[in-house]
């Protein structure tokens, strides 16, 4: 769901350890403050002992003002509470940085939503390991840098990488990038690298999954779009997805039905990171 | 989603004008009176000046005090906020009577499901125009009651129902029900009748919709659960689903893979009114 | 599905009444043209009495020489058995117009298929009746032509139309092309023009349907790609899809999420035409 | 998809090496048999060399005596052809064995499917390693065999299980059925028993499945049908879906959401196993 852009709209994400009186407590606060309360999420894992998690979005009349009072206030509560939070305040747009290799699907479905408007970010360069993708890529108006990966430059590849994105980005899409990250690299951007996999049932590891997949004459394909950890494709899952194939299809047929669903899934599951609307718990996420 | 029903656990569920503070009063209110918020969820149709919904589970320590305390002081709260308030507390199953006619997929479904403990509500009885589920539902030890109806005896039959159903159930069911409700009848039960029917795209109003389907070959059949209003199927909508079809399906095909989808949905719509997950406001449902 | 395009591939699609032997004179027909059968579909909308259908997908080796005479000798047969057929042979890539207005989902949907070599189609013209996406189109290399209409032009407007396509294309794609069609236009291309356009359970029939569908909470919303007749929106269906909403999704947001429905089905209703998958029936389509 | 039982109906599965003119020769020989043709559906693995399938269903006139016909000439015509072929005649109603351990969901969705003559099959007897599903299967006037099993006493109730079949059933339905078959055993019923088991994206091998996957916070949990071979949960895959879930989903409410994903899938598995519709290649399925 897209959230309605307002000018004097801001969000706020908690996480604590659970106990009486989080809801109350934050609500009072964000009256104090003139915040009006649009959307409320909430989620425990355990209303005794667990973790407590929420999200709020909130319209303030006088934004500046009264924002920058929040935003000074908001500390001493958490740390009351222990809370980690993250506030997002109006015109806070996400600057969303975008990995890609030869595959342009997920690269252009980003795009397209970007261009129309229903992915509310900014994209300040896009980087691949290939030339391919620079003209599609500067004809949206984006810079594109191509920082070329060998198994003998990879460290230096990524230092490149990493000046690329000093001090410009948010967070970072792989979409549909072919290099591993290294754990140095990830650390860098935890729970904020979006990574698309193909997902199927049962699941095909190591090479040629579609292949595979094929000979297995599986009935459905699908995808799964998750936050990258040091355990590869194993990071907490953000969204999924999948289609119904049958034994028509070819090995070929297959790889291009992935295609479809995993530029969905992956746009979705940008679209929701953008929102603030997912929280990382250990290795799953909440969803709001 | 399954509600794991807690021994302490009760749910309030909120309408009422929005105005800033609604969130904070109430939650404010729940800790006063001792309720650990489980779930929490909000809806607005417009924060400024629309209406404001909200559904909250809370477990209670030393219920039944602390529960009555609630109940004692809550209309006074609401008062204040012009709220309207529905309030279930512990061990309150609601108890629903199914109305069916020859069709069994829906309310087998439905008997099922309540055996299995899936559907955590007490069924005191079935009524029918027809004597033929008599067998099914009594093995199920659950009190059958044919009413046969012809045109003439329409009011008459209606009124052996209203008799029967007296103060005995919470909310009705029509399970395939082939009759039409009067106006009088479902304002007995206002938002308490769901009843299920196919839905197609396009629409087939009138006769043999299945028919008339098959003929303009569909590729999607479907089913609707709603509140029934005097609106012949067009109260509130609850739940939706679809099933994909294709030129090879005889209009009786349509109608069996119609029936799955009819029991699935109808369920579905089912446990979210019995987990007071559904509000209705004006022709639409919000559904927690 | 995809057809693995193959230099000496071609297909046959045949309509005729029943009667016995259907099946055992068309594949002797082709063993005799010494085509191999590749992909062999049927259905028959009653044994005895009905109409049959078919579409064979066939290799040839030595393809020009065998194809010149399969094509030469089928008419015959076709007479005998009173068959209406289809004849595609190797390389014959369809021509496909694009008609657009304001919109460009399904447009860019198209075009990136077809660039991406999934939709194995030439493109010769993109007509408009509005000047807006001239740049992206012709930024694909295709040219643009934009025909604006007035109340007042609109029979001069489509007479223009008629002649930019005149012996340029096979068929045509409404790619959300906001104006109504005139019989004598549509009666030029029979079966051959593709129309997209929302589709709600149930039917919001009329102005503002996303407003409609919002007014009463519906919990899925759907496309339906369907050929152009002269009654509006009422063609045979060629394919349908929903996706799931909820209660907060505003007007807006269904609206997006529809163009994501809209897109996919009808790219797909377009593959299934370009590979000779669809054949009509009255007011129906098999596809195979 | 239902077939309508026709009474004079019967069906031809076929599996040969690719030859040119198969097709032609198969539907000659059906002309001449007076078999009207009423599907017809074929695949190839590789036109020029794979492996061609075929699946027939006709209706003759005179069936009896035409059918004993085309029966006594059709091994002919499969020797030359190096043909395995099963053909299934008028009234040949398969005859299933359903096994069952303590979870009734997937018996009593095949048992309702069955009542209301949706599966076209005979249920000799159900068969369980424990006593408790005697009460409802009775009800529907099937014997039940409880035939309790422990780690000392495997292989002697495998050979009880064995008398129990014997001469009585055409294929098996394992409806969550928690013992490992023997290879001896499975060996009686080559691609004959179909088994359900849950499936996650991405897998989750070994204990406590559910557990797992509410760890990792699946957003989709979905079930397999297949064909049981020597290869735990490898055998070939029939049919496969999924179900949407959440972060609010319980570990249990994934277990109840599992369920009615199982019983879904493996009815609709069994149904076009009845159905003649399945035809095995290595370690696929071709579904028809």
């Amino acid at each position: 769901m897209n959230t309605n852009i307002n000018a004097n709209r801001a969000t706020l994400l908690i996480s604590c350890p659970e106990r009486p009186g989080i809801i109350s407590t934050v609500s009072n606060f964000l009256l104090e403050h003139k915040a009006n309360i649009v959307h409320f999420d909430q989620h425990t894992t355990d209303p005794l002992a667990g973790i407590f998690f929420m999200r709020i979005e909130f319209d303030m009349n006088h934004f500046d003002e009264s924002f920058s009072k929040l935003k000074e206030d908001l500390p001493e509560m958490a740390r009351e509470y222990s809370m980690e939070w993250k506030l997002s305040g109006k015109g806070e747009r996400k600057r969303m940085a975008i990995y890609v290799s030869k595959m342009d699907h997920c690269l252009l479905e980003l795009l397209w939503r970007w261009k129309s408007k229903e992915l509310e970010v900014d994209i300040p360069l896009v980087i691949s390991n290939h030339p391919d993708m620079r003209e599609v890529v500067e004809g949206f108006g984006i810079p594109y840098h191509h920082v070329p990966i060998t198994p003998d430059t990879k460290a230096e590849a990524e230092q490149k990488s990493v000046e690329l994105l000093d001090g410009k980005v948010d967070f970072i899409v792989l979409a549909r990038y072919m290099q591993i990250l290294s754990p140095s690299f990830i650390s860098k951007f935890p729970n904020r690298i979006i990574n698309i996999h193909h997902s199927f049932l049962p699941a095909f590891v190591g090479a040629n999954p579609y292949a595979r997949a094929f000979n297995r004459g599986v009935k459905l394909i699908g995808a799964t779009a998750h936050y990258v950890t040091n355990d590869l494709d194993e990071g907490p899952i953000i969204e999924q997805d999948v289609q119904r194939v049958n034994h028509r299809h070819t090995a070929q047929d297959l790889k291009i039905a992935g295609r479809h669903v995993e530029r969905q899934v992956l746009a979705q599951a940008v679209a929701w990171h953008v929102e603030n609307k997912v929280i990382v718990h250990g290795n799953k996420t909440i969803v709001f």
